[in-house]
């Protein structure tokens, strides 16, 4: 029988195998006495089971409160947990309950992450996975050979439809291929999604007629199902071809419902992510996220950027770009979404160290604010990719291309 | 202008004024570089609002990794914070990105946990919330003046419909109030939704009709939107009064769409919570996550149980309990449901601590692993109660009760 695979990082105070033993039953058959009908055979076909203990450094303060150790000692260790398929099927929620459920609670551990997860072939006949992906993303902007050139409309929230739309039509006239609006907007007092989502396609569907190229538009549908589905809908009737989650405020079956529509590029936009995994020792790392959110069908998913204005470190972005990259189930293929802080000056080491331009690279006072004006803001993040792939630096770049010069001359102390 | 306001406590490296303005910038309109259209007019209309700074200890070590303090101090506080019903209008959704979004990324803070929340009447108007709560509940099952009890299926998974349905017939006979599955079970390789909730009813709609009472059963619909909407409508025509979901797990937008069908009590099960809430400095406290499983009209949410089996501590069990209990807009009546590792004897530390019997208290192998059976154990659990609310001892009550004393007995020592 098929079986799902979870890798966890833990700490505990007591034996690991102990510790692991205890994860195993709370998240399989488990309860605090013995009680009838649990034979055997059950046991056997429903226990999770531990499949690999990696012992690792020991040390002296716990890392989140639990048991206490009656040694002074705390053991880390990577341990790797199996379920039969059996247990709960093709059902997300449920694998979600299962692999990152109570098993948080366990006393007996000082520190448990889900580090990754490993789901088993006939996944693929049951998930459809992103409808898009990276070479759907591709065709629906026309961008070829080179990252998708994005931005995120700011202020983040308080401007009007009809200032949107003017900024979006720059952005258009700039040669931009993909707009975002901020997570904090959806429908606000004086910017509804029906009014924004109007003047927005107006200004993008005459340049599309005009110039031949139509900008993608994440506009945020995030709310209660049926008002996601009633926006969806006029989103595709508008002629845009993408819409943009809040994955984890949405949560899972409300976003999955969204993606099974199947007509739109889902944008999905991480925020809340740091709850989950910003501290080493507890909750769950990108390359197990991001499984999830391709089985549920999410398009593009923001990977941060290097050098970015929070906290996660360059080789957690880069970690994470790669983690989208790598094929699933021979495919399920998402658009890796960079972003925070970028102007162009990061692109040389992002390439350096992805090799990659399967990527949509967003910046937003970088676009808005260069110094000739957002058509040169554009033109300069191009040029950045362009010198990032032939290898020049930073400095080599801004000699050989004047927008991309004058964004080191004003973003590059930043 | 009616506003909603958030409640933080967070640790920074920096002063703490300023590490709030930061904050409070990046949740409402920020960006790192002013852009065209920003006026005064529009910043003060949907920035959010500093509304007050406690200052607190400092400390030498960061709680979480973000930046360094060249002080080597850093400092806590509880900031209040607010945004305008103007941002987001009543989508709650939206709600949580701005209160519980991309502020967990910022560097500046190196802790940060969402404490509590408040929001404005008007939501009053536009969420419906629970549409049983206690007096829906306990009308449902019959019980007044007392907890209702509760059971756990165990084994977690592995049982068939028909096992499943024989332990039901035996603690309905027991004179049980309310009976769930775990959380790890929705439809397994041996036991379909569909079989066990006919097997399941079967028993007992026949023991409805032969004693006038109705046991609730908990069945877990989790599972993708329109999957939990199709078992719902089964749920209701089987006679049964009750369907679970694992509210993490679903996410919000699932979670309000099942409760919006309205005939059936939602029993939210908060499985992940640890994720969430186990590190002092990250995440949330559960005063705020039930108020927002309210506004989504969750019935029953999981608060753990005194002297539970996981790692958290009595007060924080007490405060969640308090949390729920405490009217919410007037009303929103959410019943807490004590579980984890309770066999009665935590029941009179729970009353004088609490001073309530409104509680959905469950026990597992409490009750099925009682010396005298499944009846006896039910039995002991209302007679700890009734000691309990009559101010009795454990001891004093196991001199008074036979059954309740067996329990101590057997699980005392535990």
């Amino acid at each position: 029988m098929e079986r799902i695979t979870a890798r966890y990082y833990i700490e505990t105070p007591f034996e690991v195998e102990r510790a692991a033993a205890v994860l195993a039953g709370e998240q399989s058959s488990g309860t605090f006495v013995a009680v009838p009908g649990e034979t055997e055979e059950l046991k056997q076909r429903f226990a999770a089971r531990i499949e690999t203990i990696n012992h690792l450094e020991t040390v002296s303060e716990p890392a989140i409160p639990g048991a206490k150790a009656s040694s002074g000692k705390y053991n880390r260790a990577e341990v790797e947990v199996s379920w039969s398929v059996e247990n709960f099927g093709y059902n997300l929620p449920a694998m979600v309950s299962t692999l990152q459920g109570n098993l948080y609670e366990i006393t007996q551990f000082t520190g448990l992450k889900l580090m990754d997860l490993e789901v088993p072939p006939s996944f693929g006949d049951h998930f459809k996975g992103p409808r898009f992906g990276i070479a759907g993303c591709r065709k629906l902007t026309g961008v070829q050979d080179r990252p998708l050139i994005g931005t995120i409309i700011k202020p983040s929230i308080g401007l009007t439809p009809q200032q949107t739309a003017d900024m979006v039509k720059v952005l258009a006239e700039a040669g931009i291929d993909f707009i975002k609006d901020d997570e904090l907007l959806v429908s606000s007092a004086n910017s509804s999604f029906e009014e924004r989502l109007e003047a927005v396609m107006r200004v993008i569907n005459i340049h599309a007629d005009k110039t031949g190229k139509r900008v993608m538009y994440a506009i945020n549908i995030s709310d209660e199902v049926d008002t996601m589905l009633r926006r969806y809908e006029k989103v595709v009737a508008s002629g845009n071809t993408c819409a943009m989650v809040s994955i984890n405020s949405v949560g899972l079956s409300g976003v999955k419902k969204v993606c099974d529509q199947g007509e739109l590029a889902i944008h999905g936009h991480r925020n809340g992510w740091g709850m989950l995994n910003r501290h080493p020792l507890l909750g769950i790392e990108f390359p197990a996220y991001q499984k999830i959110w391709r089985l549920a069908g999410v398009d593009q998913l923001h990977v941060n950027g290097i050098q970015n204005k929070f906290w996660e470190s360059d080789d957690s972005v880069v970690r994470s770009i790669e983690a989208c990259l790598k094929p699933m189930l021979g495919g399920y293929s998402i658009l890796p979404v960079v972003s925070s802080g970028q102007w162009g000056g990061q692109a040389p080491e992002t390439y350096r160290r992805t090799q990659t331009t399967d990527l949509l690279y967003m910046a937003g006072g970088g676009i808005m604010a260069h110094p000739d004006g957002p058509a040169g803001g554009v033109v300069a993040l191009n040029q950045a990719w362009e010198a990032a792939v032939a290898g020049l630096s930073v400095e080599a770049a801004a000699q050989r291309y004047p927008e991309f010069g004058n964004s080191v001359k004003k973003f590059g102390s930043n």
